[in-house]
């Protein structure tokens, strides 16, 4: 699995467990809806920058979302 | 500091301790030398699949480059 397929997996998991849409975090995080879930789905390679920008967002530290298997909380 | 810029530190702290050149890194990673260097002084936003790149040179787990402080091994 590629690093970018891990953070996308916890991205997702993360998002949901916030009950936050996928739309909110694209919002917030400032990146388009259609790319945020590519990123999700791990199709798309995002720049560190952006991985923080979603961590913040997420209220969680970065870190958490490279680790696999995705975080459980 | 960005997480670029812990990831860049933390490249260059693992590469020194391996005894390897930043050219040898940025050959092996397929990253121009000047590029690579720039990522090490946190200058660039590498995308997430240039740092699992670089992480596979260095024989390290990616996350390990994430970390903050700067990993001890």
């Amino acid at each position: 699995m590629r690093l970018a397929e891990i953070f996308g997996a916890n991205v997702r998991k993360v998002r949901l467990k916030r009950g936050m849409t996928l739309e909110s975090l694209a919002t917030e995080a400032g990146l388009a809806y259609g790319y945020m879930g590519r990123i999700e789905r791990g199709q798309k390679n995002p720049s560190l920058d952006v991985a923080e920008r979603i961590a913040k967002v997420l209220e969680i530290d970065p870190i958490t979302l490279f680790r696999a298997p995705p975080p459980e909380r």
